[in-house]
């Protein structure tokens, strides 16, 4: 795919010398609300030609936040950045969360002299980067947007990394639709916001009234949005959105909060200065090129415009480390996966000099134990409370903020994260989930608390690392490998304290699976991971010794890529060309499906499962891992009846 | 499973003539706030006894609300319920949000004489129903709670259920912990409840100030929360939780509150009355038999307890009807399945005299066309704004009320509420979930609007139907079908308008495929759905009259459960031996590993696949189905490199 957005600059006059961004009180006389005004008319009238270029798109989302777009690019009350540099560090950033009005973010971004004006046209068309919600692969966008409610939340992780961590005078402008106010992950986020304080993150909610099939629910009511917002914490500001000086009054009000985020909330009309003002049955439909004549009417001058945002110092992009870890344990030792977890952030810690590494957590660290993290580097530990969804999302933050962004809970409850995690998988977010309490091997807590669907979950994300270690090395390695990688991963921890498996200097690798038993005479191949490794092998000494009876015995460990070719060479080497899978998982899209998807053309090898079956309960653990089969009796009663 | 809850109904009396349920002035003379008070502290000795046999739970979180549970289930002003029938469809129903409290709901129910004493002490082992959080295989609990922060969403549905549809005089009563209130669906839920007015709905929060691994968020400030329910249109109530008179108060203002949901807001303490009261370190710990009679020392009566709820009238739970849809299309006609959705609903009300079928939406009705049911039926429509995971919980609310409960949006964002979906697996929830715009082939809008993982987030929920139809006609047949089935379903819809592919008379079932063209010299199988059945259809005739080539058709329709026997003998029919699975999802848990792992013991048939490989774009559709060589065109290629 061509990049066929291209650097302008030059026909719009560009600061020579990037200013240290400072809070100062902006002098009226320093912009023209005349210019402005028609600038706002201006993005109205890209708008609407690129959607009418691209016989789809939301160009009355895109009117009703004219205004708001060009006070936040082109006054000195709004973003500081260099247009030529959107990548630049010390950039204020922008994150439209109401991602569909895209169309208006690259007219902003084509004003300022970034984006070719010819480019606009190719809104949503296949070879353009002007994708039909905005998405990474642009510069100046941090995250894709487009399912509603997540914005703020990223947003909020890159607020508290800028003044808590990087120390960065910078500020994080969000712009929310009304209706998706109704989504309770702006809630979460909201709160964590005004929890950490984080004065330089702005909000600003878009209160157009008109949702995509009827009124919002709030509709113009103002007042309940200020209600909300006050009693969440923030500052609010209550404005008509269509008035500059109201706008950029409350935008420059806003840059001198101190210790309490602020929300613009701004009162719109959908399709503003368009014929289909505030008038129902407009959502994403394209409008006609009557339009733009009427806008232009409006208009007092239609080009040579001269204002220009505030340009910030330049900071470089803080280069990632690599990562490593000491392991240390006694070959006869115990660990449960979740607490080697813990361990391995703070061996890590101990190479990260520039402390890049952030860990997250939703009121579990001391089950996952991220709580051993938060003593031994506490200002990089940061508890989310029992928000997952935004958990999620402040991890990403972290993550475009060039930090190694480590998010845990217990592997059931990041279900409740999906959207985001999903939304993040198109970012190309590099988050590493660590999933603790995978699978019925939990016990009597039962099935709410149970992880039984988490690899099928994040095998879905693309370029997805999905790793699953059996023992406190493998456990600790997987976690040294992930804070490497560069994609999203995710780490599955069990809950029980299991026996050490691998010397300490055991090389993993991703995509590499173990063999942990081997010999000439094997009927069949047992494969398993976490905990199912464990009663693979207990099973395959039990027939051995018992029955006379050969096993072959393969640790999973990398899920996603799976070991193909280790998997095939030794279902080969056995008698019976047979696998039998053990998960405590459920058998869709878990390890059973994995590897027998992967062996679908090797039509020699044939795929046996053992795996959770139905709803679990509670019981202990050993109960539950006989209950569903996946113990050691079971395994050695379903090797059995393979090899008959 | 042996029940092992057995009804005791002899040792507490019983008023023999449940009397008619009416919001009436409580007399404080009328209960024994001493008495009352030796209810809650012997409820707190059932905790911890059991907590104590269990070896695990969480008998502190039990011991602040047992004040709130004596008031509960013991007074007028609390619930009204017949204890000897919990499954009364006119008692009210209390909703254990805070589910790790289950000891004290278990506790309670013993003491009202529904479950043994006994019995207690088998809290969370193996053959008891009294888990670890409380699932709806006990009469008394309508959804599986555990998962943080959602039973205010179900109790939601619920209470609209009986305030708008039924009509009853019943009242729903949900206990939330203070630490869930972090959790945005809290948030949605709130929002709706007091958008539909729903006064038969009361809270009460349970602020004992202490989480999991630290002081929550908020901590003991009442007046933060107080105004946070407030700005949600929510009737409040600050009360000292341990206080009865108080509590009492509170319970019986908020039944006479009109046209508004009320929250009680409760200040407790964690390990109320017992020596680790207020304390850190003590959630999910069972503390030492010392504390029983630590709790004992301070009660006045420790039996013959008098005190009974008020039982209202009994009310018989509704029968659910077969429902039949007439389809009716032009054999050369053109349908989107989403729109045929819309028109199923509608063709189903036709059967539906008691009204019994109640659709949700979340702002999304006017492109999934469950618009049509509203303007058919507009009681049973209901619109849930943009709050998917609030719409989940209010579908799985009319479901537990009976009602034959539809939920639809965009495929992609059922991800938002896959927690609540899968919490809804566990509760075997029989909501029929209705994803449209599944795919690469919805076009300009891009990756963050395309279903691309919700057929393997579907396939994880244990005994899940997975529907996906291709044409008009399959698509009304589907929604007839899971309109009459009794499990959780998912249909997935496709944005495209697609040809007839049926007539309007073809018999479709559950765990069954079609076969659209086979003839005796096929080479391969090809197999798809919703729109890749038209391409592997127009990749057939194509290969069959350019090139000679014959391959055959199957349409899978029924992904879960997947009709293994009818694939199998298609593709033995093959004379290669050789399936190629086309679908636009991605590989992950989608149609080709549904058919892998179906034929992982039958090595003797090969398996293709071509499907979405990598985060998606915007284009057009045709475009987007060419890029992932999902079209004809693509296929004709991937079939001769297969047969070469």
């Amino acid at each position: 795919m061509s990049d066929r957005v291209t650097r302008k600059g030059k026909s719009q006059p560009q600061k020579e010398e990037p200013k240290q961004a400072k809070k100062q009180k902006v002098q009226k006389e320093s912009y023209d609300v005349v210019q402005l005004q028609d600038i706002a008319h201006q993005l109205r009238i890209h708008s609407i030609e690129m959607t009418i270029a691209s016989n789809s798109g939301h160009p009355t989302s895109c009117a009703s936040m004219a205004e708001v777009m060009a006070v936040l690019f082109f006054t000195k009350a709004g973003m500081h950045f260099n247009p030529k540099d959107p990548g630049n560090f010390g950039n204020d950033r922008f994150v439209l969360s109401k991602g569909h009005a895209a169309p208006i973010l690259y007219a902003a971004w084509s004003m300022v002299g970034y984006i070719d004006k010819a480019e606009l046209l190719n809104l949503r068309k296949i070879d353009s980067l002007l994708e039909g919600h905005p998405v990474p692969k642009l510069p100046f966008v941090d995250v894709a947007t487009g399912s509603l409610g997540q914005g703020l939340s990223v947003a909020g992780g890159m607020a508290y990394s800028s003044k808590f961590l990087d120390k960065i005078n910078n500020r994080y402008w969000v712009l929310m639709g009304d209706g998706e106010i109704a989504e309770g992950s702006v809630w979460e986020a909201a709160h964590l916001a005004s929890h950490y304080k984080l004065d330089n993150l702005t909000a600003i909610v878009d209160v157009n009234r008109l949702g995509q099939s009827e009124e919002t629910s709030i509709g113009h009511d103002v007042n309940v949005y200020k209600k909300r917002w006050e009693a969440f914490g923030w500052k609010t500001f209550v404005v008509d959105g269509h008035n500059l000086n109201s706008l950029t009054d409350a935008f420059e009000q806003c840059r001198n909060v101190k210790n309490q985020p602020q929300v613009i909330i701004a009162k719109t009309f959908k399709g503003k200065y368009l014929e289909m003002e505030n008038k129902e049955d407009w959502h994403g439909k394209p409008v006609s090129q009557a339009q733009v004549d009427f806008v232009k009417k409006q208009m007092k001058q239609q080009d040579g415009f001269t204002l220009t945002p505030e340009v910030p110092a330049q900071i470089d992009r803080p280069q990632q480390s690599h990562f490593t870890v000491e392991v240390n344990y006694a070959a006869d030792g115990k660990q449960s996966t979740r607490e080697a977890y813990g361990k391995a952030l703070v061996g890590l810690s101990k190479s990260d000099a520039n402390q890049q590494i952030v860990a997250v957590d939703g009121d579990t660290k001391n089950s996952t134990f991220s709580i051993k993290y938060k003593e031994a580097v506490p200002t990089n530990f940061v508890e989310c409370f029992i928000a997952e969804q935004n958990m999620v999302g402040w991890a990403q933050g972290f993550s475009c903020r060039g930090k190694v962004a480590f998010a845990s809970t217990f592997a059931a409850f990041f279900a409740r994260g999906f959207d985001q995690i999903r939304m993040g998988g198109i970012s190309g977010s590099q988050v590493k989930y660590v999933g603790s309490h995978a699978g019925v091997s939990i016990g009597e807590d039962g099935p709410s608390q149970m992880g039984l669907e988490d690899i099928a979950m994040f095998r879905t994300i693309p370029n997805c690392v999905v790793l699953y270690p059996s023992d406190g090395v493998s456990a600790e390695r997987a976690i040294e490998l992930v804070a490497n990688h560069k994609s999203p991963c995710y780490v599955r921890m069990s809950r029980p304290s299991l026996p050490i498996l691998y010397p300490n200097n055991e090389v993993f690798e991703i995509g590499k699976s173990k063999i942990l038993k081997q010999n000439d005479d094997d009927k069949i191949l047992l494969i398993g991971g976490g905990v199912t490794t464990h009663e693979i092998f207990k099973a395959a000494k039990q027939l051995s010794e018992q029955d006379k009876v050969h096993v072959a015995v393969l640790d999973l460990f990398s899920v996603k890529p799976i070991d193909h070719d280790g998997i095939l060479n030794a279902a080969n080497k056995t008698a019976l060309k047979t696998i039998l899978v053990v998960e405590d998982h459920y058998s869709e899209g878990g390890l059973f499906e994995a590897v027998s998807s992967a062996l679908s053309l090797d039509n020699q090898i044939k795929v046996h499962s053992i795996h959770v079956d139905k709803v679990a309960k509670s019981g202990t653990p050993a109960q539950m891992l006989s209950l569903y089969h996946l113990d050691a009796a079971g395994i050695i009663a379903k090797v059995k009846s393979i090899i008959q």
